[in-house]
C-alpha cells in the first residue's frame, strides 16, 4: 500500500485550492429566480412542505387543464393549514385562483407552469436533441465536453421500447450531424456521447428471466453501438437500481464481446458507489477485461436511489444493499476510484461527483498512480454546480457534462431526483451552499463504514425474504430442484392419508396432474372415506389433551421449528408448485415465502393469549381473561395458495391448541401432503393434524358436518363458503356447539385510475395484479375503471403493454401467462371469454397454446358496470376496461358488486386517496400499487359482503377467531381476609 | 377547646410510664412455642406465605382426614417451590407425609392438628362457655373483667338463628349460675357480660329492607336483653361490617327504648374508629341520649375489618368507608374517645385498643374531663397483648378480656382477623413487639388525617355504583319513583313507534302488564308492520351517511351523554323495571346501573379505533388497519335486562357508527320506550335508533331477514338465536352480504360445591344466583353439583336455607321471589317442576300466591345429570341437586349439557380451583362467589357451545364484531422519492 498520510495531505491541499477557484460563486439553483429561490428555501427548512411539493412536481405533467391544476394546487398546499414555511407567493397563487374563478385559476396555473418550466430549465437542456443543439454546442465551445441523456418515461410496451431506440438512433444521427468530431479538446475520449438506460429497451426486464432480458436488450442496443462505432461516438450504458445492476454489467460484457463490435472501446459501463456490492464487480470487470484483453470504460458515480434502494430491500426483506450514511459511501467512492486510476492500462475512467473532497482525490490519486490525463475525466450534471465545474475546466479541461433532454413529464422524474440531490440533509452541494459549511470540514477524508443501524429485535415478527434472482447461483435453484423432483415424484406417486401416526392407503384414488402438461402425472392421492374421518375425528380427540395442554409458548416454539424446516425446503417445496399448480417461479416461491410467514407470525401472536389478561382490578377479585382452544378444526384449503393459505389456517387452529382435520384441495393434494409430512417431522404430536384428500361434496361436506367439529377454516368459492355457512347453522342433533365458520371467499377487485394517475406505476401493477398467476386469485383484479378524461390515453398504452405478456408453461421463467389449474376452469373460463365477447367489446386477445389447460388473456373494454362479466368472479386471465364519468362514480361502480375483497387505486390527488380510503369498500384497499401480494402482518387480507366472514388472514385479530374466551372472577376474599 | 399542648405532654409522659411497666414483657404470641413461632416469623418475613397460610387455616376445619389434609398441606405449601420461609417443620411434615403412606399422612396431619389447637387455645377460651367457666374465674379472680364473645358461623338460615339466640340464652344462665355477681371490683359494670352478632339473628338481613331487618333482629334479642336484665348482666352488641351498622345503631336505639328495657343501661353499643361515619354517628347518639334521657354504653374499637370495607366499598364502585391510613384511624380513635369521655354524664365509655398510645390519651383525656373511673373502662382481647393488659390492670383495675368461646369451625374467622392483626405492617403489636419499635416513636401523636390515595384517572372506566341502600335517603327514593311513575303509566300508556323523528301510534297495539299484579296495565303499545320496517331502513340509510362519518371521538360523546342521562333518571328508570318485569329493587337498579356502564365502557373502548392502527412497518410504504362501520344493525333485545342488554347491544353498534333498528322484547317494551327517548335526548341523530316492537314471529324474522341488515345483534332463547343464525345463514338474493350475528342465548348453568367449600359463603351465593330475579337470567344456577363427602352436610344447611325465602310481589323490598314474567313462563316452569317431580325427589317446595303470575320456589335433589331437569333452560325459580362421587366426575356433569354460558366453584383446594380453570368449559367462570351479575369491564360476560356464538359483551373485544377491517396500504414512492 502506499503512505496514505502524504496522499492525504496533497489532497487537502487541492481541496483548498479547488475551493479557492471557487470563491463566493454559488451555483445557480442556489442563487435562483424569485420563484425557485423561496421553493428552495422552503423545502430546505422544512421536510413536509418538500414531500409536498415534491409530490406536487411528480404529478404536475398530468394536469393539463387549469381546474385540474388548481385542484391539486389546493390538495397539496392547503392554504392557511400548510407550512409555515409555504412561501408566500404560493399562498397568493392559490388565494387568486379561488377568488377569482376561471381567470384566477388561468393566472394560478399560467404562474405555476412558468415556476416549472423555470425550474426544469435549470436541469434539462431542452425538449429534443435538434433543440438542445445550440447549448451544446455553446457548452463544446467553452471547453466542457457533453454527454446527451434522453429522458424517458417507463417503458411498458415493446412499442415503446422500439420507440426509444428509434430515438437513440437519432439522437446520436442529429449529434453527428451537427457537431464537429473535434468541438472539444478532449483527444482520447468521442466528441458525441450518449447515454441509454436499458430498462428502455426491453419492457417485461426481469433479473428472474436474466438470460431472456440479457439478450433482448443486446438485440437492441447493439445497433445503437454498431452505428455509434460508425459514427465515432461513445454510448454510456446508465446504471437504474440495483435490481438490474448485473443484467446491466451482463449487457455490457456481451456487447464488448460482441464481435460486430470487436475493438470498440467506446462503450461506458456507470457504476454505483453507494451499493455494497461494487467493489466486487469492480474486481470481477477488472480480471475480465485483462482476460479479454478488453479495455473498460466506466463512469463512477456516488448513486442516485439510495432512498428507492432502501425502501425497495426493506420491502424485500433483503439486507440493505448500499451504505447507510453517506460519508460510507464517500468512503468507497475515493476506494473505487483509486483502483480504477491505478488499472489505468485496462481503464478508462470518469469521475462523476461534485463533491470537491471527491474530486481533490481523484486528483491526487491519479497523479500518484501516474494515470495519464487522456486516461480519466470528470464529470457533472448540467444546471448544477457551476462554480465547481467551471473551477475544473481551469483546473484539469477535461470536464463533461452529462446533459438531459426531454419533455417535462418524461423529465420529471430526473427533476425529482435532482431536487433530493440538491435538499438532501448530506448533499455536498446542499452543506456548502445552503449550509455554507466550512472547506475545512468538507475536506475532512470520510471516514471507514460503521455497522449500519441495529436489525429488527429478534422477538419480533419478520416476513421470511424472497430469494435475490440478480445472484447468478439463485436462478440455478429452482430448475435444479424441478429436475429432482421430477424424478422422484416419477417413481414415487404414492399419495396416502395421514391420519394419527398411520400413512393409510386407500383402493380409491385420483391423480393430480401437471397443468402446463397433463399428461404429467404429479401424484396419485388415495382418497378418504368415512371411516377414515371417524378414525382422524379419534385421533384428533386423543391428541386434543396434551395438545390442547401445552402453553402456547410450546405450541410456538413448534410452528417456529417448522418454518425452518420449510425454509430449508424453500426450493423443493417451490418446485413441486411449479408443476402441480402450474405457478410461475416467483408465485410459487412467493407461496412458500407466506407459509412461512404465517407460521412464523401466529408463532408470535400467539404469545400474547400465553398470559391470561387482566381485567378491571378491584380489590378482593381476581379478574382476568383466559383464551382457550375450542376444539377440533377442520381445514378446507384451495389450491391456489396451495401452501400459504393451507399453512395459514392450519397454523392458526394449532397454535391456538386445536387439532386439525385437514383436506387440501384436490388440485393440490400433493403439495398439502408435503405440508403436513413437514409439520409432522416439526414435531406436531400424531393425530394434532392429519390429512384427508377426496372431494369437496364428499369429504368436504363430511368434515364441516361432523357433531365433533368446532370451527370449519375455509378459503375457496362463495357457493361453497354459503355451504359451510348453512351446514354450520343447522348442526346435527348431537353436535357439541355452533360451529364457527371462518371463511375467506371470493373477489370481483377492481383498480381505479384517476385521471392524474402515474401510468409508468399504473400499467406494471396492473398487468400483474390481473394476470399474475393467470389471474387465478381471490385478491386479482378484474375490473379497471378509468377516469373518461383519461380513458383513451389510458387504453391506448395498456393495449400496447398487455401485448408483451408472454403465454407458455410456467416452469419457463421467460413466460408471463400458463395454464390455468384444469379442465374445468379453463371450460369455465373460455365461457365467460364468450359471454364477454356479447356483452362488451374486445380490446385484446393473446393466443394459447393448443396443449395444456391454457386459455387466452383477454381485455375487454366498454363493459357496463352491471354486466356478469364485471359482476362475477371468473377466476382466469380476463379482465374488463370500465369507463368512469367522474372520480365519485367510479368508486360507486367498484363498490356495486357481492364482494368486498380487494380494490386499488392509482391517483396523485390527495382529495381522491381520501375519498377511496373512507369509501372504497373493501377489505383491503391498496393506493398506488398492484393489488396482490399481501405481506403477512403488513397487509392483514380478508374481506366483507360476499367475500368473507372472519378477521383479517395474517392480522392481529385472526388467532382470536380460534379460541373461545373464558372470563374468570375468583374471589380472594376469605372470612375478612383480601387475599 | 382545650390547650391540647399541656394534654399532649401528659399523654407522652402516661405513655412511657406504661412502657416502663411494659419492660421487656412480650405477649406470648410473639414468644410463641416452637411450633407457632417459626410460622409467626414466617407471616411477618413473607407476605405470600402468610397469605397461603392463612387459607390454609381457612380451610382447614373442613379436612375431615388425613388424605386430605395432607392432600392441601402440598397444596398450599408445595414443597421446594414454596417461599424460602416457609418453616422447616412444615416442609418436613409435608415430607414425611409424602413418604411414609398413611402412617406419614397420619403424622403430619396430627403434628398439623396440634398446631392449630396450640394456635386456637392462643385466642379461644374454650369450646363452650360451660367449659370456659374455669378459666373465666382464674381470670376474674386475677382482677380481670371478662365478656364473653360466642364465635359463629355465619347464619344461613332461620333454624340456624334460632339456635344462636337459644345459645345466648343458655350462656348467660350458665354464667350467671356459676358466676358470682361480684366477681370483679368494677363497680359499676355487670359482672356477667356477652357479646351478640346481630346477623347471626336474623339470615336474610340486608340494609335494604331496612326496617324489616331491624325489626326481625329486635324480636330476636329482647328476650335476650330481657334474661341479661332479670340476671344484672350486660349484652353488648358487636359491630361487624359497615352494611349493617346503621342497622345495628338502629336496633340498639330501639331495644333501648322499647318499654321491656325501660331504664336498663347495660346493652353496649360497639362502634369503629375506621369508619369516617362514626364521627357523624357518634354526634347522632348523643343527641338521641340527650333527647331521650338515656345513657349510651358505647365500646371504641379500632375496627377490624379494614381490608374487607376497602374491597367491598372497591367492588361496589362506593368511596372507600375506612381511613385509609392506620394512623388517621389512631387520630380518630382519640378524637371519638375525648368526645365520649366528655360526655360522661350521657356515656359510660370502654376504650378497647391495644395500643399504648391510644390507651394513655384516654387515661389523660379522661383526667381532663374529671370523667369517674365508673364511667370508663378499658379493654383487651384474650390471648393478644397480655404485658399491656397487665400494666393496664396494675394502673386503672378496670380492664375487661374480651373472651372467644367456641369451636375452631366456627372460630377460623375469629383466628384470621387475629392473625392478621398481629402481622398487618401497621400493627401497633407487631411494632412494638415484632419490629421493636421506640416508644417515642410508638407515642408521637397521630397526625391528622391526609387525602386518601388518588382515585382511578378521569379517562378510565368506571363501573356505576349502586346505591347505599344503609343512607335513609336513599331507601325513600324507589318507593316515590313507583308512585310518581304508576300515576304517570296510569294517565298515558300509550307508546308509539320511533321512527326517524316520527312517533307513529297503529291501531294494532299490545298490552305490556305488571307480572307481580296482572290487572295493571303498564303500557299500550303500537305494534311495528311491515311498512314502518320499511320506513326505519330508510331513516336508518338516510341517518347512515352523517353516523358514520362522525368519528369515534364524536359517538363516544354521545354514549356519554346518554350515560349522564340515565344516571339522572336512575329511580325512574328502576321503578318502570319493578313495575313492567317484576324486577326485585336491587335487581332493578342494578340493570340500570349496568346500563350506564355499557354506554362509558363502549365509549371508552371505541376511542382506541379512532386512530388507524399501524401494521409492519417498512420503508416506502403506510399500513394500517382501519376499522369502519359494517352497516345497518339489527338490535333484537331480552325482557330480563332490560334496559342493560338492550343498550349494551345498541351502544356497541352505535358507538362503532352502524344505525340500529331496536325491537325490544314485548314483555319490556315500555323500558324500551324510555330507552331510546333517553338516547334521542341526549343526541343520537333521529333515524340513528329506531323503536320498532312487535312480536319475534312477525317483527323479528322481518328485522333479521332484511337485506340491508349488515348484522343481528341478539340476546334471547336458543331456539330464536339459531333461527336466526339460519337466516343469516340463507341471506335473500339481494342481500349486500352474509349477516353477522352475534348472539347470546341460554344455560343450564352449575355451582360446583367441592367437600371443602365454605358453606357460610357458598349457601347464600347459590341461594342468590338461582332464585335472584325468579332464576330468569341467562347466568342463573340451575344445578348444584354437590361432591358426595360433603353432600349430606351441605343438603342439610341448605335445605334450611332456602326455607327463608320469602315469596311475594317483587315491589315490596322484603319478598326475595317474585312472579315469573308472563303467563307463559309460569305455564312452562311449572311443566317443568311436574318434570321434575318425575326424575328426581322435591326437596323444597315454597308456596307462591294465587294471583300474579307466582310459581313456587322449588329445589330437587338426587337429579341425574341427564335428566330433562339438568339439561334443558326452565328459566325459573327451579334449581336440581346432582351429587357426585369425586371432583373430575363434577366438572364432567358439570360440562355435560349443550351450553357453556356461567359457572360456579366452591372450593379452598388450590389444585381443584387450577382445574376448574382448566377443564369447566363454560364462558364466564365464578370461584367462591355468585355466578350472577357480571360486572361490565371486570367480568367480560358470554359462553360458547350452544350458549352463544359472539365475543364477550363487556369485554375488550366486543367492538370488534361491529365493525368491518379495512387493511389500506400505500405506496409512498414516487420516482424513487420514498414520501
Amino acid at each position: 500500500m502506499v503512505s496514505h498520510g502524504s496522499i492525504e495531505s496533497q489532497i487537502q491541499a487541492t481541496g483548498h485550492r479547488l475551493f479557492d477557484a471557487i470563491g463566493r460563486n454559488r451555483p445557480s439553483f442556489f442563487q435562483g429566480s424569485r420563484i425557485t429561490a423561496p421553493l428552495l428555501d422552503a423545502c430546505l427548512a422544512d421536510p413536509e412542505f418538500k414531500r409536498q411539493l415534491l409530490q406536487f412536481v411528480d404529478v404536475y405533467p398530468t394536469l393539463d387543464d387549469k381546474q385540474e391544476l388548481y385542484q391539486h394546487l389546493t390538495e397539496y398546499f392547503p392554504n392557511g393549514n400548510g407550512s409555515s414555511h409555504q412561501p408566500a407567493l404560493l399562498d397568493l397563487a392559490i388565494k387568486t385562483a379561488g377568488r377569482f374563478g376561471s381567470f384566477g385559476k388561468g393566472v394560478a396555473s399560467f404562474a405555476v407552469e412558468q415556476s416549472i418550466k423555470t425550474f426544469s430549465r435549470q436541469f434539462i437542456l431542452a425538449a429534443t436533441p435538434q433543440q438542445a443543439l445550440p447549448k451544446i454546442k455553446r457548452l463544446n465551445s467553452q471547453g466542457y465536453g457533453t454527454i446527451l441523456d434522453l429522458l424517458g418515461e417507463a417503458a411498458v410496451s415493446e412499442s415503446e421500447t422500439a420507440a426509444y431506440q428509434k430515438l437513440y438512433l437519432e439522437s446520436l444521427d442529429t449529434l453527428a450531424n451537427d457537431i464537429p468530431q473535434n468541438a472539444t479538446n478532449f483527444e482520447s475520449a468521442p466528441t458525441i456521447q450518449i447515454s441509454v438506460k436499458p430498462t428502455s429497451l426491453y419492457s417485461s426486464a426481469s433479473p428472474l428471466s436474466f438470460d431472456h432480458t440479457v439478450k433482448n436488450i443486446v438485440e437492441k442496443l447493439l445497433p445503437i453501438c454498431q452505428r455509434a462505432k460508425e459514427l465515432g461516438a461513445l454510448v454510456a450504458i446508465d446504471m437504474e437500481s440495483r435490481q438490474y445492476k448485473n443484467l446491466t454489467i451482463e449487457i455490457f460484457k456481451r456487447l464488448r464481446s460482441s464481435s460486430q463490435l470487436a475493438d470498440w472501446p467506446h462503450l461506458c459501463l456507470v457504476l454505483q458507489a453507494y451499493l455494497k456490492e461494487t467493489s466486487d464487480d469492480v474486481d470481477t470487470l477488472l480480471v475480465w477485461a485483462k482476460d479479454q484483453g478488453q479495455t473498460l470504460n466506466i463512469r463512477l458515480v456516488k448513486g442516485a436511489y439510495w432512498e428507492f434502494e432502501c425502501a425497495y430491500a426493506s420491502q424485500h426483506n433483503w439486507p440493505i444493499p448500499v451504505w447507510q450514511k453517506k460519508q460510507d459511501t464517500d468512503f468507497h467512492f475515493e476506494r473505487l476510484t483509486q483502483k480504477l486510476l491505478q488499472n489505468h492500462e485496462h481503464v478508462y475512467y470518469a469521475c462523476a461527483s461534485h463533491n470537491i473532497r471527491s474530486i481533490a482525490a481523484t486528483m491526487e490519486w491519479a497523479r500518484h498512480y501516474e494515470t495519464p490525463p487522456d486516461r480519466y475525466e470528470f464529470q457533472a450534471l448540467y444546471g448544477m454546480a457551476e462554480p465547481i465545474r467551471a473551477s475544473l475546466l481551469e483546473q484539469t479541461s477535461r470536464i463533461r457534462l452529462y446533459c438531459p433532454v426531454g419533455d417535462v413529464i418524461p423529465g420529471m422524474a430526473y427533476l425529482v431526483r435532482r431536487l433530493l440531490e440538491n435538499t438532501s440533509n448530506d448533499s455536498f452541494l446542499r452543506q456548502r451552499f445552503a449550509d455554507q459549511q466550512s472547506s475545512q470540514s468538507l475536506l475532512s477524508p470520510p471516514r471507514s463504514p460503521v455497522p449500519a443501524t441495529p436489525p429488527k429485535r429478534s422477538t419480533d415478527f419478520q416476513n421470511s425474504p424472497l430469494p435475490d434472482f440478480t445472484k447468478p447461483q439463485v436462478r440455478d435453484q429452482l430448475p435444479q430442484a424441478i429436475a429432482h423432483l421430477r424424478a422422484c415424484l416419477n417413481s414415487a406417486p404414492e399419495t396416502p392419508l395421514l391420519i394419527g401416526s398411520e400413512q393409510i392407503r386407500t383402493s380409491d384414488t385420483f391423480d393430480s396432474l401437471n397443468p402446463n402438461a397433463p399428461n404429467e402425472r404429479i401424484a396419485t392421492v388415495s382418497i378418504a372415506q368415512e371411516e377414515h374421518i371417524a378414525k382422524a375425528i379419534q385421533a384428533a380427540k386423543k391428541a386434543s389433551g396434551s395438545w390442547a395442554k401445552l402453553s402456547f409458548a410450546q405450541r410456538t416454539d413448534l410452528l417456529k421449528s417448522a418454518a425452518a424446516k420449510m425454509s430449508e425446503r424453500l426450493w423443493e417445496l417451490s418446485a413441486l408448485q411449479v408443476l402441480e399448480t402450474g405457478k410461475q417461479w416467483s408465485e410459487a416461491l412467493g407461496d412458500v415465502a407466506e407459509a412461512i410467514d404465517f407460521l412464523n407470525y401466529y408463532a408470535q401472536q400467539a404469545l400474547r393469549f400465553d398470559t391470561p389478561s387482566d381485567c378491571g382490578k378491584t380489590l378482593g377479585e381476581s379478574n382476568q381473561l383466559h383464551y382457550r382452544p375450542r376444539g377440533i378444526a377442520t381445514v378446507i384449503a384451495p389450491w391456489n395458495f396451495p401452501l400459504a393459505i393451507s399453512c395459514g389456517m392450519t397454523a392458526a387452529a394449532l397454535v391456538t391448541g386445536n387439532p386439525v382435520l385437514y383436506k387440501p384441495s384436490s388440485q393440490s393434494a400433493r403439495i398439502g401432503y408435503e405440508f403436513v409430512r413437514l409439520m409432522l417431522e416439526a414435531g406436531f404430536p400424531p393425530g394434532a393434524l392429519n390429512y384427508l384428500p377426496g372431494s369437496g361434496q364428499i369429504v368436504g361436506n363430511a368434515l364441516a358436518n361432523h357433531p365433533e367439529i368446532s370451527t370449519i377454516a375455509f378459503t375457496g368459492s362463495r357457493a361453497v363458503g354459503m355451504r359451510l355457512i348453512q351446514s354450520a347453522a343447522n348442526p346435527p342433533p348431537d353436535a357439541r356447539e355452533i360451529k364457527r365458520v371462518i371463511c375467506e371467499m371470493g373477489g370481483k377487485n377492481a383498480i381505479l385510475i384517476d385521471s392524474d394517475a402515474d401510468l409508468d406505476e399504473a400499467i406494471p401493477a396492473i398487468l400483474y395484479s390481473a394476470f399474475g398467476y393467470q389471474g387465478q386469485k381471490c385478491s386479482a383484479c378484474s375490473r379497471l375503471i378509468v377516469l373518461e378524461s383519461i380513458y383513451s390515453h389510458f387504453v391506448k398504452r395498456f393495449k400496447s403493454a398487455v401485448a408483451k405478456i408472454r403465454v407458455g408453461p410456467a416452469e419457463d421463467p421467460r413466460n408471463d401467462l400458463g395454464a390455468v389449474i384444469d379442465a374445468s376452469a379453463q371450460r369455465k373460463i373460455l365461457e365467460y371469454i364468450e359471454i364477454g365477447k356479447d356483452e362488451a367489446s374486445l380490446l385484446y386477445q393473446s393466443e394459447a397454446p393448443e396443449y395444456g389447460y391454457f386459455v387466452p388473456l383477454t381485455v375487454f373494454e366498454k363493459a357496463h358496470p352491471n354486466h356478469r362479466l364485471a359482476q362475477e368472479e371468473i377466476f382466469g386471465p380476463v379482465l374488463s376496461i370500465v369507463k368512469a364519468p367522474d372520480f365519485e362514480t367510479a368508486i360507486k361502480y367498484a363498490n356495486d358488486t357481492p364482494y368486498a375483497l380487494t380494490g386499488g387505486l392509482f391517483s396523485r390527488s390527495p382529495q381522491h386517496i381520501a375519498l377511496a380510503r373512507e369509501k372504497f369498500d373493501v377489505g383491503n384497499l391498496y393506493i398506488n400499487r398492484g393489488i396482490t401480494g399481501a405481506m403477512v402482518e403488513r397487509h392483514p387480507f380478508g374481506g366483507h359482503k360476499f367475500s368473507g366472514l372472519g378477521t383479517k388472514a395474517g392480522g392481529p385479530d385472526y388467532l382470536l377467531q380460534f379460541l373461545n374466551t373464558k372470563s374468570i372472577s375468583e374471589n380472594t376474599i376469605r372470612h375478612g381476609f383480601v387475599g
